[in-house]
């Protein structure tokens, strides 16, 4: 996965455990509606604060992972999800039977994931 | 979802948050392999003492939960991939296409949530 795609997943599930500081900065930062020089000015603190700010954010959402992996957890499970949803629109009406053998053995990987 | 199932749950998503002692006590006290008086004993700490931390730890998971939403989340997914499951599982042959479409809709469903 691209590290930005997963730094917006880690974000997504523990953001609300930073404080309302870090992800008021973090979101200005990262959603780049504002320059690193204008948030400076707007919260007060300096350039290399305002790095500092997200490198931290970013090592606190990392170690929430480290500890719950729920992140890789949703990932596996969507991606498993994605492959019933795609096996089931494909609408081969030849291979059904097969078709529902395939999504009984996704779903039940994703019941023991659970 | 019964309480005890729900705390369940919610330390096995977010027991790693909590210290290692409070941990083992929380363990040692829920899985119920020693007496109250025992783990107090073994942990040098108060019967109220153990009591108190169980309760504490019990707040602190609900409140990484009123945060996070993860176990809701969860469990509803569960819900929704149980159902593809029985569905897929019913070899009801006859009406195949019907369980395409519902696990089609389902599907959607759980990938709107992730």
């Amino acid at each position: 996965m691209e590290k930005i795609v997963l730094q917006g997943l880690l974000y997504d599930f523990y953001g609300e455990l930073l404080t309302e500081h870090q992800r008021q900065v973090y979101e200005d930062v990262v959603l780049g509606d504002l320059s690193i020089s204008e948030i400076a000015q707007e919260r007060g603190i300096s350039r290399q604060g305002v790095h500092d700010l997200v490198k931290r954010c970013n090592r606190i959402l990392e170690e929430y992972e480290e500890k719950l992996h729920l992140v890789a957890k949703f990932v596996s499970i969507r991606d498993k999800v994605g492959r019933i949803h795609d096996l089931v629109e494909s609408r081969d009406t030849e291979a059904q039977g097969q078709i529902l053998s395939q999504v009984a053995e996704l779903s039940s990987q994703i019941l023991e994931e659970l």
